[in-house]
């Protein structure tokens, strides 16, 4: 559909206030969840809704919303505003902006609905290796029990920070929520493929978490025969080429398996490594496969470790099954899309997001948008803005038509 | 041989005021070269000669000498007080207590030789990428010229940091050595498992040093599928094995191929590892050897890339042939063992050393004393003071032997 040049501009205008925030000197952003980057774009959020004279509240695990009314059985439109390390200005953010546009349209049509827009904290894993910590506290996701011992990439304990920042770990339960949206940057390449505009997910794959340690012996590099070393790196070389081959055996089920995290120990040229962290993330939407490959990872690592006497240990970090959203929202979405003339799909998601926290405690549903060449946590992430206010339009026609 | 009580005490003593410099949380010490930790050693180094009232001077490149006479053909005995990151306590160290024992022998047997004990800086590659800094530059080998480039872990320039401390990148050459004598710990298991005192080396294995930079695209790793990969750290996984098979085939010539430093970006749970640096440390006695790992190594990175679109580039960091000591010296140094009844063998070294700096332009040697089960560059690194003052001995013998 064609927008308005008013609702381009206020929709670029709402992109670019976030702009600058987290900037990396390699043209990307780095606004890790609970820091200080992360305050200044929940501040930034806050001062637009202030700005067009919306109400604006906290909540107890810090995440902020902006309402048009303080009225129950809301609309909940959210998504986050934190990102990946080096990530992109779109992730989260096309979410958040997208609730500021139904904002817009309500009032405009003078529509008698109360809207909140949520910007959730922390729903990367970037930070402390977990993912939707704001939404899932609040929604109180099985998930994020007892998380106040996870560990920042700068050593602080989630716990700490919490305290520090008058926060609270165990906050209450969010209530009211009539149903969730989220749109979201598709984070991937089929809409782009297919020429399609919105994507209508039907199921968020469930992340399976591991970190796995393996300590071998850190010698000198130059004194110590090959036959007599047992070098961490080399083994987990072969433990992560084998995820990737457990990887490639079941992506015929949806599924992925991905090392993002490797530490080395101690890191120097002239040393074997003595002790290597990887951290591996294991996605998919079918049970069956995500089992196949967490105990073929499993496997692996503890045959390559027996053969090459490298000490393994194992630290499951999470196992969220993958998760349905609600079928009669998808439907709905679906109609509005139509109604307004935009090419639509039903698909699931590879990615987690705020969306799988709510979709235990009220109706759920999720917008995907293209985002250019599938690219995403990468500085070169980039979707329209003409592509956001589409996916907006479809929440809000949704919203219209329920409420006419 | 047995050693007196009041040489073991002096020796224990000068062992114990380095004690605590730079010492980390889990036991070890990290003492990088050209840092402030560095620096105490040297303070520590010089006042230990002042309190037994010898001379202390500093060259242009910050190397530290405790001399009994200014007068020239000196010999010139010495190694290093840096360590690598977490290392242990007597790489380096050992050799210049060895000095000061020397010195004190001569004094006590009022043999009227020129001695001088040398501590050189930064021989360990962990903080430039470069070894032997100190030794290389005063000698004017020519693997150290053009190096203010290099940069330090914490992301400053060599030259910067020179220029910070009034040194001189190009400093005069030293002269005035008579011979150059270094007892430094085996960092292997030869001597322990051969039940033998004294290693004299014959011949340094020559460093060839590569970065290696795999450049592949950072995504999303729950939303994109693994046959749309490009993951930079699987294709370094298989690179990494690759050098372990080449070294392996290349032991029978004695030489070994290491990846020692990883850097893995962007390094968070849910991203696709987008680009990665690995640090390459390959050594041998065998130039022919070398030359096949290295082109080995080079071929199999190329070729691994070329299959997984990632894009590679080659950063060549050094490359120093094999070394041999000085064949008169080896002799008389194995003449000085059997004279004190300390058994002793001929041996390659596989490590470098300052030593290989000073081959060049003056008269050189090493001995090899044995350190528990092999281990260094490690916390675990162990050599007894009994060890120390043996390999000292024989420095004496020789040097007492020839000017009597």
């Amino acid at each position: 559909m064609v927008h308005s040049r008013k609702d381009l501009q206020y929709c670029e205008e709402l992109f670019r206030r976030f702009y600058s925030i987290g900037s990396t000197t390699d043209g990307g952003v780095t606004r890790l969840g609970y820091s200080p980057v992360e305050d200044m774009m929940h501040e930034e959020f806050i001062k637009s809704g202030r700005e067009m004279g919306y109400t604006d509240i906290a909540d107890e695990a810090g995440n902020t919303y902006v309402c048009n009314s303080m009225d129950d059985n809301y609309y909940l439109i959210g998504s986050h505003l934190d990102s990946v390390v080096e990530g992109g200005r779109y992730d989260g953010v096309a979410g958040v902006i997208a609730g500021m546009m139904v904002l817009r349209w309500a009032k405009e049509d003078n529509l008698q609905v109360p809207v909140r827009v949520g910007a959730f904290r922390c729903e990367e894993s970037s930070n402390f290796g977990c993912c939707t910590i704001g939404s899932g506290l609040i929604t109180k996701e099985v998930y994020k029990q007892d998380i106040e011992g996870l560990m920042s990439k700068d050593g602080q304990l989630l716990g700490e920070i919490f305290e520090e920042r008058g926060l609270n770990i165990r906050p209450k339960k969010i209530e009211g929520v009539r149903q969730y949206l989220e749109l979201h940057i598709e984070q991937g390449k089929v809409l782009e493929e297919c020429h399609t505009k919105i994507g209508i997910v039907s199921t968020i794959a469930g992340p399976v978490r591991y970190n796995l340690y393996f300590h071998g012996m850190a010698e000198h590099s130059g004194a110590t025969p090959m036959m007599m070393r047992k070098d961490a790196l080399c083994a987990a070389s072969e433990v992560i080429l084998e995820i990737e081959r457990i990887g490639q055996r079941e992506s015929m089920y949806q599924s992925v398996a991905t090392v993002g995290v490797l530490y080395n120990k101690p890191n120097a040229m002239n040393v074997i490594p003595g002790s290597v962290q990887l951290g591996i993330d294991i996605r998919g939407i079918d049970t069956a496969s995500l089992g196949r490959i967490e105990s073929g990872v499993l496997d692996a690592a503890r045959n390559i470790c027996e053969k090459r006497e490298i000490q393994l240990i194992e630290e499951k970090l999470s196992s969220i099954p993958p998760i349905e959203m609600t079928k009669d929202l998808e439907m709905k979405l679906e109609k509005a899309a139509r109604e307004l003339n935009i090419s639509n799909r039903i698909m699931v998601s590879g990615a987690g997001h705020d969306a799988m926290s709510f979709a235990a405690i009220c109706d759920t549903a999720m917008i995907f948008i293209p985002c250019d060449k599938g690219i995403s946590h990468n500085k070169m992430e980039f979707a329209t803005i003409d592509d956001i206010c589409n996916g907006a339009r479809v929440i809000y026609e949704h919203i219209r038509r329920e409420n006419q």
